[in-house]
């Protein structure tokens, strides 16, 4: 069983805080959809699944501490944490998509009465979740597919049961090889600055025993090069109707790399992720974080002060470096029209 | 005038603590070749061309506390001296060519006594030193030619003042360029896992007024799909008589993008960086270090316990992918056949 990265439990969030792992391992109880953007904002809770299901979950927990009968208020207060949550992160399209959901279940029935809209939100988010397990699944058999026995995969940053209610979306496909029996190895990117891979791919990848290889992520066109990896594996924040798909920073330079060395680039994603409003990934907005996740590093400085300092969260791979993109429905290959 | 970073006083080797940049800012004194082969192996020195100076340096050193008379001994000890140094770090090949002249110069003047060979050994290591300062000199004139104006150069690693006797090899190229008065802007590849371009090329260039911006690795290939980026210039550890060139890890990814987006890739280096012994790159021994300079590298472990970790210090670039290699006595374009 993957670890229980998200839930809800007596009307509160539970989570694993991220940020503390590998070192402690924490479940966070939130029960302030305020504290919950800022998880989401600080990355305690991150993967553009388990964000979709936090401002779910956020709305109910928000709602839930409404009190009182004037149902103005309560629809007006529904749609303000709605668009609170929805500017926590800009580039994972998987939170809008599960916020524009809870907010048709508010309006479809807002001639309800509050504690039965109370209710719907918060069936609406549940089903949001359990509907992630049941894709997880999905592709995992599907991505699992296309995995021949006694490979190696690499990937990159955290698509595991960490970003998701469930198995993963890159690492569902890997921890379903390995229950199909299939000798996998896996080459894990720690992904800089904040280290997904190292402090959560490995972990979760160790705790499932499967055999795991950490490296920087500047060594991958060396393995590669050694003719070590036989696929690549990575999950999406956003896909563009023409299949280009924005990840973690990091994820157009293995895409560059696996063309070169004739590398099988696979993307793997709910279709919750694919924002069919866009033609192509030049629409697609990338986050920019602060300075100092590259320069005040762990707990030490290891940049100059005042040095400037460029930190996008995501890069935007072109369609025609993607292999494949793997959904729950089944497998897409090239030309991607999305619609 | 660059930082300096390693010379000869008072039968002393003085050199600055790079580990310790650029929170601390340390000049060690070491009067012992052993204390030196430590800080060869730790990084307090590193960069082909310094380390070469180093190890030279430290043959003068071992020397000087030698007494008495027996001149076999002083040949032994020597040639003990010589391998122990030319053990601390197998890939760049400065070290081995520094060795080699300091050694010629032992056996060429056995006959002589003993405080006339210590004499031309210190003269010999002298002469490397002061040989690099004209080469740096020499390499930043030949590579800042094809450097137009206002243009944006991306580095790897540490390949400047830091890593030579004078003004880098990569950044000598710069330094020369700016002092040419084109206005040109760096970006700086963080250079995981031990971060010589955040710690010291970053540190470097703002000392130095020149316009840098630090990335993590994973960001080059964003960068340059931007068109940021309008040249690529890094050192070399060891360069293969067909133009294979072995560098920090991370430099092959680099000329991977590189010829992707079109982007001139240019390796600076001196002549005593190339192998005429080896063929091509296949036969350059490439360092592997210890897991925790991944697992463990900002002071605060970053991945799980036990993790396995892969850690090649330098990657080698075939030489198809490498645009020109510049060097003291000029450029050289493929087809390589360095003789």
């Amino acid at each position: 069983m993957p670890v229980n990265t998200i839930y809800l439990e007596d009307n509160k969030i539970k989570l694993i805080d991220q940020t503390r792992l590998p070192l402690e391992f924490v479940t966070l109880e939130i029960d302030d959809y305020k504290i919950l953007a800022e998880a989401v904002k600080k990355l305690q809770v991150r993967g553009a699944p388990a964000i979709g299901i936090a401002g779910a979950f956020g709305v109910v927990i928000g709602m839930q501490n409404f009190q009182g009968n004037d149902k103005t208020a309560f629809i007006a207060l529904a749609e303000r944490i709605i668009s609170e949550l929805a500017a926590t992160r800009p580039t994972a399209v998987n939170l809008f998509w599960a916020l524009n959901k809870m907010k048709s279940t508010l309006l479809e029935n807002k001639q309800k009465s509050i504690g039965e809209i109370k209710q719907l939100l918060k069936a609406q988010a549940l089903q949001i979740y359990e509907q992630d397990k049941q894709i997880c699944r999905a592709l995992g058999r599907h991505g699992a597919s296309v995995v021949e026995n006694n490979t190696t995969i690499l990937t990159h940053c955290n698509a595991g049961a960490l970003a998701t209610a469930d198995y993963g979306t890159a690492l569902g496909v890997i921890y379903t090889a390995h229950e199909q029996g299939k000798k996998i190895s896996v080459y894990a990117d720690e992904t800089r600055p904040l280290l997904q891979g190292a402090r959560l791919t490995s972990w979760e990848l160790m705790q499932a025993g499967i055999d795991v290889t950490l490296i920087c992520d500047n060594m991958a066109a060396y393995v590669m090069q050694q003719g070590l990896i036989d696929y690549i594996f990575v999950g999406a924040d956003r896909i563009a109707s023409n299949g280009d798909t924005a990840n973690k920073i990091g994820t157009y330079n293995l895409a560059v790399l696996a063309q070169y060395h004739n590398i099988p680039f696979y993307i793997v994603a709910p279709t919750s992720t694919i924002d069919f409003e866009i033609s192509t990934g030049k629409q697609i907005p990338v986050e920019q974080r602060t300075a100092e996740e590259v320069s005040v590093g762990f707990g030490k400085r290891t940049a100059p002060e005042n040095v400037k300092v460029y930190n996008p969260a995501f890069d935007v791979t072109p369609h025609e470096l993607i292999t494949a993109i793997v959904t729950e429905f089944g497998i897409i290959y090239p030309p991607y029209k999305l619609t």
